[in-house]
């Protein structure tokens, strides 16, 4: 991919010297900042803007090692073949007109297609801005000249973005506000061939990218995405869009996406320590945090997050204002947030105290205000840094900064030193007059102080910073092959031939072949065997008619619950018998009383393959509408950890006198499962449900293996 | 209150020549701005800045009713005094040091409090920093100098803060970032005698304001705010600081402020169509979004909201939008804040359809990009403002743009025009060139187009406008009465003497007298009794064993479920009997089989006084925390709306087969509640738990009825 990036020489298929082009824009970005070969390409002209211009890109003299397509979509892949025999590598198509905009388009689009297929040419597009590289000053791209008027300050971050315009918007406003730094913006539109994963596979192997965000549309192969993010440990932020079903629909018809399962990819994302962004500005802000304070490896010591002290992991903050009121709602947004006030040491309190009158009992938030009053605000400020800094209670620094008025001047460089000396991360609540706001902004970014303008956005970054460890942690969990259940050869011959929903009986005959455990029951031949059984179970017993090709048995009348005497079991026999064809048979099961119901599933997502379910079961599952994905196969940390995601864990955790649910248990179960989706692909779906949790214990009650076909 | 906001003279108690202190900053803002007579009172000068200077506030000529005060706390309470003496009627107090600062300050500040109750003199403050008010240019506090820097743009939003440093910044910030034209703000401090009711009170009648913001750590008197709200039809936002248990106890601190029950203020407040915001400059945005398009009250038609079409109620938003990326991330907030993407016309699609290339699907979200490429952006943007504002179901227009490259620039007046013409909201989501978008920001506010910076802060605020309305309407559901429900004075009687807990029939009896449906049950003085009853009600029968002074009758096992014999009956009657003294008697219920049980009550709040709570009961309760509260006395619309803010209610509308349940005699017995507690100021507390829904109708099964003492 590196031709894309670094090319030696680049040739412009559709340069102009219109200056209201797309392909005269390109051009004048390329001679502002490319140090390498450009070679305008256009039958039109001899020369544009001093520079030689070509009539093909044939005729294109080395090095040349890509192109910037811009023309109109009919005459690309013809443009392309011509790249192809000149041996280009790779083409950034920039024009629209393709999959957006219907089926002729489609049929374009599917051209590009095959030749990068049967060729080995690698496609970037098209319908997008190609690419911006602050730090090499690239800019392959039809942005509008105005990005030049600012002076790139290279960054940390690079962005992926599904959506040309948005590129080049967030570049400009994120360069102009001072806001966010970048390395690389790389729009991929409709993903022809380059995708995501392609680019994101060479941002995190690229030296000048920290934090990688992206906002996607869609996820095309999410599986080697996820597999890219656990091949390294820098944070990836994502911005999903068409989250909602008018949104999905919305994606669609602009880079015709599909938008897939948002529970399966929030899932996915989880375990692949993504970090989901919800809005544009808010997923820039993240990655600013990230790049600014990045969690620390074991393996590689950084200078931030402090040896021996604070350690930076459990997100105690210390809040130090000049405003009570924005102290108190600080507080309120800190535990919304999950992460803590700190409890300030004696020592800490003491050393604070001596700049506060005596009147003022100081605690966290710390109001700082009579401090400045009486002894100025660069004294006040940095005794308070200072005293927190040295607080092994204290993980992270929040400083609430007024600027234009009042005396609050601080030296930003002495407070930010002290807390890069204690290796704890410094956010700062900016509010104040517009001009100075901004410089104080812009310096204190410098200086490594993450500055935001809202208390809430500023506590969704804190909080993403202290999050990140846990989520890169998460991509160690991952196993790569299956967890090492092996489904005896008996069952595979058992289930060749078959198509659709097995019966229930032997679907949990295979499930626990794989170490599930299923609910005591057997096929009752006869009433004597039926009462047979059900004496051995002990009363109440369930007995249910397996009626083949029926999976509602409870809408047909086939499962009669606590059946408590010999008699009843007769009559049921009986009557579920008269229920059923011949083939019908009759299973007996022991009834489970339990505490909880879960439900237990297997499901194939077209984007990321067999994917395990689990969720609360009985009455809740319509109310709390809480279940999570993950993909298989799971390692056992991977499976507690999406226990660990389901938003009612106060159930799980022994509700009302019940035992707590045993996680270990209910790990294994999901990790099975996965594992029979990864090793068995004649198994579409499974369903276990009800999953019972009786004193802790999961068992399987029913359940339905579903094949292909 | 009018002397604090429109004084004739004032007298500067603390003013000073040196240029550092508050004394000094409040008199050169008094000089900048206030045309009245300024009095520096100050026994150390015979004349500061040019003014007479007075030893005492007494020998302050005519006229003069006003005072600010800014020197010591322990001096406070004598220039007070001296005021009184001198006739001012009114004190704003700036210093601090008074209940923030422990016990000493507490009775300095209840010192002032009385001279406020005996001498009827109206103390602003302490610890605050008075009031702007941006109209007459008036600055009564120590704010510093730089205010000045920025004209004053006057506007319609004015604030309360109960935080003295957050009004000056407040102030500052939205000014220079031409965020928010401000009309007053009002920094509010202890409030030792004027709080934010009488301040609220003064706005709701000033002309100058439209939108009332409020920051507050405590509402001290719930009732009068709430009827205060109820008086106008002016808009509220309130941001409260102290949700959280932490941040109470911050608050606690800072204003030495009670923060009270959350949930009972947040009732009380949704009641009272107060809108509350979560964080300040989210409250800033939602208040300038609510000024610039008020609600249309039925009586006075508003310029704003179309007559005829659209009708500006529903929600119905057009997006127009240069990215789609923007637009799909757009799509999802908005069905994510339960506002709706418009279905465009075919009308208002052809219209739009003759700035798009042909191959372009024109839908809601419209990426105008393609047609900006066509036709250039002011056409673009012009033909599609145009058509949505003539479709009559499109209620909102969410414009989104970006300044600082790519020619995107579009007639900012024309299009702000065209959708004032419609009576339509016009709502703009800005990014772009820093320099470029603050001064489209400016412009576009002037025009009567709501300008932000965040995809997720636009559709909040879009949301506020649409919701404002019911908000507004609720305000007209209040009674001042209670709703008519008679308690017999019979059982008034029954209560006299008593103390604490009534016993479970009794309360039940009580209940019933006021209309509120109980189980059927009766006390069986005799095992004939019993069993004669439970043959009467049908098996099954509940028993129950009432023992004087036992709340818990369950944990003692005094409660028997499931009788369903004749022998039962007499089985547990006799061990009922047992395990309670000779006083104890026995209860016989019929055993009502539920749908779903819910609880109601009755509670004192400190600051609201009697409030209704209704959430759900059973196994839901801890699990879906899901209760809100109202303050009594109720209208059936409000008991109605209560129950509308349930979360659950999915569980409310006939889940998995129920019967939805009757709303409206849920509300009757909500009013009932409400109105007993208004009537029986002996009643402390009513707990109604459970309270079954059996084919939708609610029946009270357990109730306790407390009594104070």
């Amino acid at each position: 991919m590196d031709f894309f990036f670094n090319p030696r020489g680049i040739a412009v298929i559709g340069a102009t010297p219109s200056k209201t082009k797309g392909g005269y824009a390109i051009l004048k970005n390329l001679m502002t900042g490319f140090t390498g070969k450009i070679y305008p390409v256009n039958p039109r002209y001899k020369e544009i803007e001093g520079l030689t211009c070509y009539d093909s890109v044939r005729r294109v003299p080395d090095p040349a090692d890509l192109a910037i397509v811009f023309i109109p979509a009919a005459m690309v892949p013809q443009a392309i073949l011509e790249c192809v025999e000149r041996e280009i590598p790779g083409v950034i198509i920039e024009s629209g007109g393709f999959a957006e905009t219907g089926e002729e388009g489609l049929v374009l689009q599917e051209s590009l297609k095959q030749i990068a297929e049967e060729t080995g040419i690698r496609l970037w597009g098209p319908n997008c801005m190609g690419l911006v590289d602050t730090v090499r000053k690239h800019v392959f791209s039809f942005a509008a000249q105005s990005i030049w008027n600012e002076n790139f300050v290279p960054g940390k971050v690079s962005l992926i973005v599904q959506s040309g315009m948005l590129s080049g918007v967030f570049l400009i406003d994120a360069m102009t506000h001072g806001t966010l730094n970048i390395s690389k913006v790389c729009s991929i539109g409709n993903k022809v061939d380059v995708d995501e994963c392609d680019i994101l596979e060479y941002l995190m192997n690229d030296p000048e990218t920290a934090v990688i965000g992206l906002y996607l549309e869609s996820v095309v192969n999410g599986r080697r995405f996820m597999q890219i993010c656990r091949s390294s440990q820098k944070p990836v932020v994502l911005l999903r869009g068409g989250k909602s079903e008018k949104g999905a629909k919305a994606a669609m018809s602009h880079t015709a996406s599909l938008a897939g399962n948002n529970a399966v990819i929030s899932g996915a994302m989880a375990q692949a320590g993504v970090l989901e962004a919800s809005d544009f500005r808010q997923m820039m802000d993240i990655c600013r945090a990230l790049s600014m304070f990045p969690p620390r490896q074991s393996d590689t010591p950084s200078p931030l997050w402090g040896e021996g002290r604070g350690e930076g992991t459990k997100g105690r903050i210390a809040v130090l204002t000049y405003s009570g009121g924005a102290g108190i709602v600080s507080s309120d947004f800190i535990d919304a947030s999950g992460l803590e006030l700190s409890e300030l040491s004696p020592e800490t309190l003491s050393a604070m105290k001596t700049v506060f009158p005596d009147w003022m009992p100081v605690s966290n938030p710390v109001d700082l205000w009579p401090a400045v009053e009486l002894n100025g605000a660069k004294k006040a400020y940095e005794t308070a840094v200072n005293a927190v800094c040295a607080d092994a209670d204290v993980d992270a620094v929040f400083l609430h900064i007024f600027v234009g008025g009042f005396d609050l001047s601080l030296e930003v460089a002495s407070v930010a030193k002290m807390a890069k000396d204690a290796g704890k991360p410094i956010f700062c609540f900016l509010l104040g007059e517009r001009e100075e706001a901004y410089q104080f902004h812009k310096h204190a970014q410098e200086m490594g102080i993450a500055v935001f303008r809202e208390l809430n956005r500023s506590v969704e970054c804190i909080k993403a910073v202290f999050e990140q460890k846990k989520l890169l942690e998460r991509r160690k969990f991952a196993v790569s092959a299956v967890a090492g259940v092996l489904l005896p050869e008996k069952w595979i011959e058992a289930m060749k031939g078959k198509k659709g929903s097995l019966d229930e009986h032997l679907s949990k005959r295979i499930l626990s072949a794989c170490k599930i455990p299923v609910v005591e029951e057997k096929v009752a031949a006869t009433v004597e065997d039926a009462m047979s059984l059900a004496s051995a179970f002990g009363f109440p017993v369930v007995m249910k008619g397996l009626s083949p090709g029926k999976m509602h048995k409870t809408e047909l009348g086939l499962v009669r619950l606590g059946i408590s005497s010999d008699d009843a079991v007769k009559t049921n026999f009986e009557s579920l018998k008269a229920a059923m064809p011949e083939s019908g048979r009759i299973l007996i099961q022991k009834q489970i009383q339990g505490d909880l119901e879960l439900i237990v599933g297997l499901i194939r997502d077209p984007q990321f393959g067999p994917c395990v379910m689990c969720g609360l079961g009985g009455v809740l599952t319509e109310i709390l509408d809480d279940a999570v994905f993950g993909v298989a196969p799971l390692s056992r940390a991977e499976a507690l950890d999406m226990i660990g995601r389901l938003k009612t864990q106060k159930l799980l955790n022994g509700f009302r006198g019940a035992a707590p649910v045993d996680r270990e248990m209910l790990a294994q179960i999901l990790m099975c499962v996965g594992d029979l989706g990864c090793i068995c692909p004649q198994i579409k779906e499974i369903d276990i449900n009800p999953l019972i949790i009786s004193k802790g214990k999961p068992t399987a009650v029913d359940a339905l293996v579903i094949l292909n076909g």
